[in-house]
């Protein structure tokens, strides 16, 4: 099996996660995805209170070791066995997700193009970019409404974190990407090409 | 014939003319190319000093409509006489340029993303992305090398008109952009999207 390694960066809120849906619903099976959010390092040593003050928007917060061997080892054919973090409880939980290869496998995170480890298993690599006004304004709808957070909590978490991290390595590691999408899942054009890409891939697999 | 409209802009250096002339390359007759540069408007009515001084970097040098009216006419399958421009006379020839319809009508130029009639036509808008640095220095190897320029007429018109001009004008174009692809024809990664994109669409013809 002729693997293809399809990277999705972008920041919080860009429209990664509905750009990476909309190609799974597209092609089923014959994807598989593996999330650099699970790959979060465990925390068994701290306190919750001291995981809660972990900067979760840092390269280092990740295993990103694991990571690498486990896409290594998808793109061989082998079946993978993903971590899966809880972040209720700010910790890599006992659970595991059984990731089987895949003629495409969709690699995405706010900070995959930040590991060169990870860029050089990947064959193409998009970046989704969406201006920080709109990224803001959706994960303040997400995290008040869906995940029950304050506002005062997601401000407090965006200007000392994820603003800074996001200025000093997501922003940065954009140099990294083939292509840059504007806007993410909304973008038909793009979305429409990516998927004649991958069909292209499949039916020639 | 199912015509697709494929746009490419970007700044001058950026490896607009590269990816263009790669497409062009691989398709032949399936695609025909429209340069904006083609429609600047007639000088007829200034002298040579005075065309000299025209600012060739502003949307208001071009006869846009015209253009707008060919590709319109290109899209339902006739065939159109563009222009010739003529930059050593800073005017229009008295040539003309027989386009031919085809599947695929691939639009390039720096500005044609500030015309929202030009986008209006477009399947496909494609922004060429690349550092101002890099993007000046091929421009002064093109103009001093290969047309003889000085490189104080070169920095010149640079700092005077180009540079102000693509911060006005070209920049903000991107945002008409569905992909914007780092470093142009040099990018081989979208190239080969672009081009599995248009194949997709010929063999669908």
């Amino acid at each position: 099996m002729n693997t293809m390694v399809l990277g999705v960066a972008g920041g919080t809120g860009s429209g990664k996660t509905t750009l990476t849906r909309k190609i799974k619903e597209r092609f089923g099976d014959k994807i598989s995805v593996i999330s650099h959010d699970n790959y979060y390092k465990r925390q068994d040593h701290l306190s919750y209170e001291e995981r809660c003050l972990t900067n979760y928007d840092h390269p280092d917060a990740f295993d990103t070791d694991l990571m690498v061997e486990h896409l290594a080892a998808l793109k061989r054919g082998e079946t993978i066995y993903c971590p899966v973090y809880d972040f209720s409880q700010h910790n890599r939980s006992d659970e595991l997700l059984e990731i089987k290869p895949a003629p495409v496998i969709l690699v995405e995170g706010i900070l995959i193009f930040s590991s060169p480890e990870l860029c050089s298993l990947m064959d193409i690599k998009v970046f989704v970019d969406t201006d920080a006004d709109v990224r803001i304004l959706r994960r303040i709808v997400r995290d008040v409404k869906k995940r029950g957070r304050t506002l005062d909590s997601v401000v407090s978490q965006y200007l000392t974190t994820v603003k800074p991290m996001h200025e000093q390595f997501v922003e940065p590691s954009k140099r990294q990407a083939d292509l840059i999408i504007p806007e993410g899942g909304k973008n038909t054009v793009a979305l429409d090409m990516l998927i004649h890409r991958l069909e292209n891939h499949l039916s020639s697999n």
